[in-house]
């Protein structure tokens, strides 16, 4: 059983062609053993977004920090902390910091999917 | 893309064989077509917690809120909010609020042990 605390896991940039100040955590990935879904924690800074793009896998993702908006059907729709969003295989998205603090969520992917 | 506030998913009593006091909200599942895992939000009340057991699927979880103990080789530990454990699957394992508080924590399980 592994038990880490979110601060004690290092930031990575994400080197993704369309994100802006973004950093990854790699909360639980196939390198703990997960076989089958990986754990990510995403922090965008004051003015930074992740790509907006499609790929042909879902995202589950719990907002923990912040306020942000989430791209969807060509608007920009506001979340905050204590929502979840299920995202689907092939759906066009973008995750944007809507204020001055840290945007902090919470992304799950198939573990397939992890490049880390 | 569904987007849903925890506050606003129902909760659910857990109905198992050495669970006391303890409630789920089913964030994303199946019946929203996620297709590989399922994430769950679980409330321990005080006094309470979840089976000491094991199973043949792991758990990747996120602790939100209130203080805990997970049994981990016969010993509680303890786990506070921001703290991310895996559990592999077929390791013994069981959650219990350690505070007069809730204690509230995100559990994802793959699809196809997700019984709702």
């Amino acid at each position: 059983m592994k038990i880490a605390s979110v601060k004690e896991i290092p930031s990575e940039k994400v080197d993704m062609d369309g994100a802006k100040d973004c950093q990854v955590k790699l909360a639980v990935t196939a390198r703990d053993g997960a076989p089958n879904f990986a754990m990510r924690i995403f922090e965008v800074s004051a003015g930074g977004h992740t790509p907006l793009h499609r790929h042909p896998y879902e995202h589950e993702i719990f907002v923990m920090e912040g306020q942000g908006t989430v791209w969807r059907d060509g608007k920009e729709v506001t979340i905050k902390p204590g929502d979840v969003l299920y995202i689907p295989a092939d759906e066009q998205h973008q995750f944007k910091n809507a204020s001055n603090q840290a945007f902090k969520f919470m992304c799950l992917i198939p573990a397939k999917f992890q490049k880390c």
